[in-house]
């Protein structure tokens, strides 16, 4: 054939997990095997761990129910949520690869204005391999694709632009919208194929969403931790928001950039709007105080890595979201726990490799895989 | 006819004056017909004012040479570049429109990907009378648009929006590049049509061309001052960037929006890349300096008008940027002139009411009009 679905080499094989969280049996993935058949899975299986969630045959992965994230974690597993899809970010914790493509069960492959299915990965992987561009707005978006550059009145000193720390991919269909959004407007559809991508600027705030998200582990990862959501907690479906704001002040702080835009995923099914209500009712008058919060924090510039800025970050949650409500306290302590635990399966390099015999038996989770 | 092209009544014909600035005959008006017709133009003629510009039939129009410069402004005229399309912000000192469309004569109509003839002043009318949403990103772009919304995450309190006092528009065929582009990527033509209009996040710089731009005067028409450029001056083709600038550091002080993306304009013909590097070449070095200006410029708030503003703004060009040249020095007070300009021609509107039999024979510029 002239024109192959998938490349010869996929892109990225052997340095990106993909990881899904869910409560069923994966045949969403029947539809994306051209595309992630070769990669390597983590499957994170929220709710009742005696459920046997099937994978369809060919593909490589691994899972892990709450009996193994208790299991791998010990007291620390109080900092991964129960019941809720912020659950996914145990598999960022336990991967070890340098990118991470984190996706929902119930996306599905969309198609470009011209029919042709879009393989979201590679372009993700496209945004996370090229830099991004904070310190100035492109009018022609991200210069650096084909048939685009810096328009005229761009400084050159900052045409280089910045590593990409985080790619956020679009829905077509059912758009990502809050339960009263959802409630005013039931049959609204997102058919609009804007193409672009575009780096969201240095200072600026966005809603992310966790549904069609990649991001470089190795930049960021310990940012991308999704809260403490669900089963117990008192809110849900802030999980991404959460790890977005602080994953953005942290990139700005850092000098790494945000790209938003392509690829698009085909978001079959609106959530029930009641039931989200139900889930979002605190933190739609709780984010009120949280951007604010998050616009005006100024991370010190001892804070050079990720886990730095992140307990910084998190002693101003307790200290300055404290009194909006106990649950930041807790969720104060559980961004220390996250990094604690992050540290602990990841340790730095030289460290690792000379701790290497003894961690394993320690620490190296050892889930279902296939 | 089911779909007649342009709208029965069009939006704002009494509201918006279109500004050319032109140094030939405006035949490329003939493909406008069918979506400019109705408005009144502006059209600032540069250089040679024994010229005669032809102008083609039924277009209502008022015609400024540098003779009439010179007459309106005395000598104040002094702060209006000449041979060079900076001039056309004469256009902008004397319409008395609340609003004004400018397009250079190399521009054409753009066809969207379906086909159809894009009426780029209905698109820029429409990105003016919706709010801008500079306070937060939203990753679904314009949400006033049709079929968008806000996304799940997005402040509600933040949900109104701001008023919107700039559209810059975008452009295919020839890019917007600056000379060292254009010598590099010679066959560069810009065929991606990105159907998005987003804001420019307060605090974030763009590069603003002034090749299909549109705004609202009330709002910010003191702060679209073009600068020195051209004639007698060291640079040429950073009068729109000059512009923008200063026109976006004033709306994040003031908490004005700015929107950039639709309507295309077919761009014909690209400028000469040598003659464009002699006119560029000091801006592009100068600007490694002016960027980080406005970037730490913080307007006081007792500037709560755009004159304010502004003459604040010129005070911090001469301190901070004189000493990168004399030049800068030279434009601190040009723009005061300007400002002063500015006020002679356009008095707040009681004082206007009580002075104007005064004023009209004194100042009302008499243009040649058809």
């Amino acid at each position: 054939m002239a024109h192959p679905i998938t490349p010869l080499s996929p892109p990225l094989k052997d340095e990106l997990d993909i990881v899904i969280p869910t409560i069923r049996n994966l045949d969403f993935l029947e539809m994306w095997r051209p595309f992630l058949q070769p990669y390597h899975l983590i499957i994170v299986q929220d709710g009742d761990p005696a459920k046997v969630i099937k994978v369809p045959d060919g593909f490589d992965y691994e899972l892990y129910n709450r009996n193994d994230v208790n299991r791998v974690l010990g007291p620390k597993a109080s900092c991964i949520s129960f019941k809720d899809s912020a659950c996914r970010c145990f598999g960022f914790l336990v991967s070890k690869k340098k990118y991470i493509f984190t996706i929902d069960d119930d996306c599905f492959v969309a198609k470009d204005p011209s029919g042709k299915e879009i393989n979201a990965l590679a372009q993700h992987i496209q945004n996370l391999l090229t830099p991004s561009t904070p310190l100035f707005f492109n009018t022609l978006y991200d210069p650096y694709r084909e048939g685009a550059d810096f328009v005229r009145g761009y400084p050159f000193s900052l045409r280089e632009g910045v590593s990409t720390a985080i790619s956020h991919g679009l829905w077509l269909n059912i758009p990502d919208y809050d339960a009263p959004t959802q409630l005013v407007k039931p049959r609204e559809r997102n058919t609009r194929y804007v193409d672009a991508v575009m780096t969201i600027p240095k200072g600026t705030l966005f809603p992310m969403c966790g549904m069609n998200l990649a991001f470089d582990r190795e930049l960021i990862g310990p940012a991308m931790y999704f809260g403490l959501m669900g089963d117990g907690q008192p809110i849900g479906r802030y999980d991404d928001m959460w790890a977005g704001w602080c994953a953005k002040v942290i990139c700005d702080h850092l000098n790494l950039g945000v790209k938003t835009g392509l690829p698009y995923i085909w978001h079959s099914k609106a959530s029930n709007p009641f039931v989200n209500l139900k889930k979002e009712y605190k933190g739609i008058y709780w984010q009120e105080e949280i951007i604010p919060f998050f616009q005006s924090i100024v991370l010190s510039k001892e804070c050079t890595t990720v886990q730095e800025c992140y307990v910084e970050l998190s002693k101003n949650v307790k200290e300055k979201l404290g009194s909006v409500d106990p649950y930041f306290q807790k969720l104060g302590d559980a961004m220390v726990t996250w990094i604690e635990a992050w540290e602990e399966l990841n340790p730095p390099k030289e460290a690792s490799a000379a701790a290497e015999p003894k961690s394993v038996k320690k620490e190296e989770p050892s889930p279902k895989s296939k």
